[in-house]
């Protein structure tokens, strides 16, 4: 059972998080048959947290996790801030599997999603 | 003739600058071909700024741009500094047409982007 983890920096301003959510919600519907469910996590400034989020995936029955960090650049936050909170969390589920994604903004796709504004 | 402009918010860090200029000459190797070109900004920290940018289209002969905001969340950056640095610079280009698309992190291509990252 897999699940799918959008882990975003987080906003003091409520309506961001909130936007992830709502994306997550749409994600959640066209997810591959092979995952179960997708959950938000906030770097900072929001909740759930990543810990909190990876713990609620393996208690819910999850086997593995994989996480997407919605960020734009390959800063801190991507390169150690978020790796080092999952593995820290890992320390707790030694039989568990989990892996990072490359970021969103290193993706291929983000060159169609750019074109896409482009009127047809 | 039209040009693109991908407004970024722009880092300290030199290598996240470049990741937005990588992605822009990769869309302009997919560009429709009514756009004549892609152009890179940056709302602060780094150059160009949306007005040098603005202007370098027109100087190069641009008819119209279209702008488009590369960030994840609707805040105060999307909803109203970009916005006035447009608003500001359009003042000197009275003949001249510009359009701002919708954020990045609203457009519909985000959920495939998301769900690229999930193994086939």
């Amino acid at each position: 059972m897999k699940y799918l983890i959008v882990v975003a920096h987080g906003s003091r301003r409520q309506a961001s998080n909130e936007e992830v959510e709502v994306l997550a919600d749409k994600v959640a519907k066209k997810l591959p048959t092979d995952f179960s469910a997708v959950k938000v996590a906030f770097l900072e400034l929001a909740s759930p947290s990543i810990e909190e989020a990876i713990d609620n995936c393996y208690e819910e029955g999850a086997s593995e996790v994989l996480i997407v960090p919605y960020f734009l650049s390959a800063g801190t936050h991507v390169a150690t801030d978020v790796p080092n909170e999952v593995e820290k969390t890992m320390a707790k589920w030694p039989d568990k599997k989990i892996e990072i994604a490359p970021h969103i903004g290193s993706l291929d796709p983000m060159v169609d999603l750019i074109i896409s504004v482009c009127p047809s």
